[in-house]
């Protein structure tokens, strides 16, 4: 077969890597939950569920899955146990002194590295091989193209487990340390919470001279999309600590940031990360730093 | 000629609405006065340049520019007057006193609204038409298609001179009102803002566990221009006032969000904005709000 023919498969051949029907539970039916419970069960697999309050658990019985009235009768019914439920409390909570030899753990509870690493050293100990999971979706998307999830843990049960684990979408490695997962998770809606938070003062500030935001709308998203081309440049500055820049430098935000402030103000609108950016960009350019570029305050943040 | 034919002109027509050869006048010649000005003389302009100190005006004249001895001298040597200085103040100080009847002066200083109504009201008094305008490019991208300059004021004379302007890249009309370029700037530069403190403190993140920046550019950028997909729906809601969602509300985000300043705090690095939104979110749900999306942040930055 030629290389980068994905996309181009022939029809008479499959269009995807089928798993092997394995036997799965899900324990915490939340929307998240839930949404992965229905993937599987469309997947083909005999599935299992467990929610705290039954009641949750009656869409998915309807469409064949079992319930169990406990974590312990879930986790007995399937060699792949899936958690997702509220917090990494709860999951300490529904799993405790449970014996967990020879399952697959995947847990796709929000949580910290931490949290991840905490519960990794609990659940080996208690015989599972564990695997940590960071969804980057919404409910709505589990099960498109659109949604992946970034995996931690044990490779050797992620790799095993795989074929059924990419019915949720694309899956990715980051490495056998239990938080990684969670740390990129955490990482990626960083960005995504700045950029959303940039996104909402930027709205503040046109409609408050009543600009539609549907006019505005195209134009940022544009904007924020053609900046983003920056980020792998800003990486290898990073990386290789070169931060001098001929672009735009920290001393030049500086001398315009009172633009923002001034103007935030006038417009009876919240200044908000601006006033967390001025303070950054003064201790730059009093440290020395003024014609350093943006990766410079990367180096700043850590503490 | 049938509409929505851009892009599909004969070769044997003219590619761009070429300029008739204007006498321009430039002020200002920092890295962007500089960079707007070499694309003039590229373009075919008589050009005149001044600058306060006159030691920058070299690599012009050298390549034909005309230097005049002081701003009066530059004025009126054309009939369209660019100005770029480093901030507003210097634009009023530079042209204070002088005659500028029958003058189109376009001011492409950065500033805030407030600064381009205040000009635009001496100017105007002045004799001249005045055309206030944002930059959206760094000096190296004038002149290229990914540049372009927001317009507002004087509509007759940005039409006028827009052949001209389109030397730098392309050209949006904002509106009348003269402050309207500068807000939108400032609106546009914010979400840029917001969308880089996001990107600085995801990669502050990621390098806390010595992952290197580089493996983790793609992802994030790849994940950020995902999530402004939501931009249009977010726009439609802040128009219409219908905050409530069902993908990923207030009071979700609320619950999730220790999990980021805990690790921040965890791994040694600034929570940053996460102690901003931490409070925001806190009042939307005290409010009442907690079943609405992001767009209701929008309404609470509003003082």
């Amino acid at each position: 077969m030629p290389e980068n023919t994905a996309g181009n498969t022939p029809e008479n051949t499959p269009k995807t890597t089928s798993a092997a029907p394995t036997d799965v539970s899900v324990l915490g039916l939340g929307l998240m939950g839930s949404a992965l419970a229905a993937t599987l069960l469309s997947a083909g697999h005999r599935l299992t569920v467990w929610n705290r309050t039954a009641a949750k658990t009656g869409p998915l019985t309807a469409q064949g899955a079992l319930p169990a009235a406990s974590p312990a009768e879930a986790v007995a019914a399937s060699p792949l146990v899936i958690v997702c439920l509220s917090t990494n409390d709860n999951v300490t909570e529904a799993l405790a002194g449970l014996d967990l030899t020879g399952k697959t753990l995947v847990n796709l509870t929000n949580g910290t590295p931490e949290q991840a690493r905490s519960i990794s050293g609990w659940a080996t100990k208690a015989g599972a091989a564990y695997v940590d999971g960071g969804i980057m979706a919404v409910p709505q998307m589990i099960g498109s193209p659109a949604a992946y999830v970034l995996y931690s843990g044990d490779e050797e049960a992620y790799e095993a487990h795989r074929p059924t684990l990419a019915a949720f979408g694309g899956t990715r490695w980051v490495g056998t340390e239990p938080g990684r997962a969670a740390l990129h998770d955490l990482a990626l809606l960083t960005g995504m919470y700045g950029m959303f938070l940039g996104v909402a003062q930027a709205f503040a500030l046109i409609r408050s001279e009543s600009v539609p935001a549907t006019e505005f709308a195209g134009p940022l998203q544009e904007w924020i999309t053609a900046m983003l081309g920056a980020v792998p440049d800003l990486a290898t500055a990073i990386d290789t600590e070169q931060h001098l820049t001929d672009v735009s430098n920290l001393a030049m935000n500086r001398e315009v940031l009172p633009n923002f402030t001034d103007t935030f103000r006038a417009q009876g609108v919240d200044p908000g990360f601006f006033l967390l950016l001025a303070p950054l960009l003064d201790r730059a350019v009093e440290e020395g730093h003024g014609a350093d570029g943006l990766s410079r305050l990367v180096m700043m943040l850590k503490q």
